[in-house]
């Protein structure tokens, strides 16, 4: 596949995952192709806009034809890396770390929990999806061993500058942040997905408002 | 303010909250006004798509002025409906309940939490975050005399259909649904906002393997 990716805009890229969602569920249906304006009414946004978006990437439609299903599925997969097992460990067993511990499917986007650590003693031994809690003091000596690469925030905001700190110094440099603290502004050269669950509480709201 | 919103695509409503937050920084931080140029900077959406988005809503800014920050903040604040003050309770307290219960700022979205709910009798008199949990079984008395709106569904997707359709009958018809089942397509009429935090989780995998 010819790789165009360099320049993509972000807002390209986190259409992928969406495009990614929906031909998965094509695909389970049995569906082998499908056009761009079908897929278009299925998903919201233009035909012209959903092909612009595969294009850069090489584009994988035929005229006439349109999209393999099975095909573009894999190679978006591909391009998002889904099975690439980043060793990842949770920082914050408290109820949204315990939440995601045990019900996000990690491995289905190419994330692979290998730790689950918080500074609350009383957590300690303590099991969650069969992985059990570690404390703080032993993040050093687990990051050496094992060597995770990405880190899920699930901790407040005024703890978070000096973990993030320590997580750098120790060679963990991607972050699935839960924590209003801004990762990427203030620790150049890492990577930080931030999850903004009031955008999509606000997206509710609009619905609702100009419900047809 | 002119109402153009009747035929905005949801992709155009899906940028809106973040505007949202972008411009409550800039005016934390002081900000009067800034150009669609610099907004482009600062979003990583381009100029001429911002000003595409705005426009869609009649336009706030002027030529060789840019935008007021205040003023379009608060526009976009209404139009995405932050001080309606939605009555919503929450069903199912396991994790990602009492997470979403402690630490979301609902009220900044327009959504205000008026009970919690759980078909688990031990977590009765729980409270979370200064509110008891009530049991499932009290849920329609609630509703009569309470009048939620909307639901935070907290629950596994095979025991979304049946409280779906008890929400529905009760009036609750707008969910905000971290269950993968899909109540928009079974229950016409709701308005569902789902959460894919996988779709975040991919982006953050992109972002890694296309670091520079």
């Amino acid at each position: 596949m010819p790789n165009k990716a360099d320049n993509i805009s972000m807002s390209v890229i986190k259409r992928l995952p969406r495009y990614y969602r929906f031909l998965g569920n094509l695909k389970k249906n049995g569906v082998v192709r499908i056009s761009s304006k079908e897929l278009s009414s299925k998903m919201g946004f233009t035909a012209s806009q959903i092909r612009q978006d595969l294009n850069c990437f090489g584009g994988f439609g035929q005229q006439g034809y349109g999209y393999n299903v099975e095909q573009l599925y894999n190679e978006i997969g591909t391009i998002l890396g889904v099975n690439n097992g980043n060793k990842a460990i949770i920082i914050g067993m408290g109820n949204l770390g315990k939440a995601m511990a045990s019900h996000m499917k990690f491995a289905k986007s190419g994330f692979n929990i290998i730790g689950l650590f918080d500074s609350d003693k009383s957590l300690m031994g303590e099991a969650v999806n069969g992985m059990e809690i570690s404390h703080m003091s032993s993040l050093g000596e687990f990051c050496k061993e094992n060597s995770p690469t990405v880190a899920v925030l699930c901790i407040p905001e005024a703890a978070a500058e000096d973990i993030v700190r320590e997580l750098v110094s120790l060679g963990v440099n991607n972050f699935w942040n839960f924590s209003h603290y801004d990762v990427a502004a203030n620790f150049p050269g890492t990577v930080s997905e931030n999850v903004h669950l009031n955008d999509s509480l606000m997206t509710l709201n609009y619905q609702m408002m100009n419900k047809s």
